[in-house]
């Protein structure tokens, strides 16, 4: 039995996680989001994953956060980031940057690196384990009417790369090559990989090894 | 100025649709589901969605709904199939069904094709256009104890195929090529064209001529 928790402050990814039936804690855990000189964006993607995984099992173990029943914290981490003629796409910062990201990602194709990463303790030390999944995302011609009509809706504004795909800028999408979730946010397929490695095996019924962390069919989505 | 009507009983067809903001009333439409002699599979989704936008149409017109200030509706109908050995996977119609579908999808790849249609009255006859998405979505392997734990979700009951990609079934879907709204069950991209084609342009700003289809943002998602 362990305790699962969520070091993220995205309310898609806690969304995504909870449509899974499993019950988690969230943790807000705050790391150095600069991307080292030289570093590729898939291993820029895995560190941040990792890096957020491992502060929040500090936070887990340091009593910064509830621990129900005193079980040992799971932690998961995830990071998302959108890869452009070989340019990272960040949140935008304002109006114009929302404008730059929708023009550049008009009419073509872009990837979309997301990476999950799990960190408990084993035999006393801290262990993580990172998954990472590489999509693309085809975008349809968006004219400048359409561009800042969808910037004024302001559901770019918190989001990599300046859209999100299972908002509004659904229509725009031609095309995936991939996974769903990971280009919302959290990869579920490898998610759930991680989670059963670590003792929370998806779908198990409760009562068994994972009944901590998944919930009665009626809260189930 | 029209009114837009969807003519299925599918709640994530309602969900997908009203995600975009758009407003609409549903009909409820039945027309005979069988598949014709030698009908392919892309030419069965095809002609169900069309049978269903024009029944929608016929229903809307005859008064079978509300017509809201009285404007000339616009019908869209939709259909989802899953396709695997060139066999569709229909609705199951029992527990031993689902059970043979999860089987048959585990650890391979399938098929959805996915298509809607768009019906209104132009030049005073019926006029419908159809668009068709193809898709291949990847299933990881799943054991016996896991087909039976999902099919005791209750989540296959009234799914093509008996799966939904967007709930619990995510974590078995290692891989998807196409387009995700489709496989839910209705393509956005196509919708919003033929949508944009019928005088609703999506994101169109309030007071334009789509405003009898746009809401006012507090009603976004």
């Amino acid at each position: 039995m362990v305790s699962l928790y969520l070091a993220s402050r995205s309310p898609r990814r806690r969304e995504l996680l909870a449509g899974l039936g499993y019950r988690f804690e969230v943790l807000d855990v705050a790391v150095d989001e600069r991307r080292a000189d030289g570093e590729t964006p898939a291993r820029y993607v895995e560190r941040m994953a990792r890096e957020k995984a491992l502060a929040g099992l500090d936070a887990a173990e340091g009593g910064g956060a509830a621990r129900p029943e005193g079980l040992p914290p799971v932690v998961l981490g995830a990071d998302t980031i959108v890869v452009v003629d070989g340019k990272v796409l960040g949140k935008p910062r304002d109006r114009a940057e929302v404008l730059a990201h929708l023009e550049r990602l008009s009419g073509r194709d872009h990837r979309v690196l997301s990476a999950v990463a799990l960190a408990a303790r084993a035999a006393g030390e801290p262990a993580v384990g990172v998954r990472l999944s590489r999509n693309r995302v085809w975008f349809r011609q968006l004219s400048p009417a359409e561009r800042e009509a969808y910037r004024a809706t302001g559901e770019p504004a918190d989001k990599a790369g300046s859209y999100a795909i299972q908002g509004l800028a659904a229509a725009f999408v031609t095309r995936l090559e991939g996974s769903w979730s990971a280009v919302v946010g959290l990869p579920l397929n490898e998610t759930t990989d991680l989670l059963a490695r670590a003792g929370l095996p998806f779908l198990a019924p409760p009562g068994g090894d994972a009944a901590g962390a998944w919930p009665a069919t009626a809260e189930r989505r």
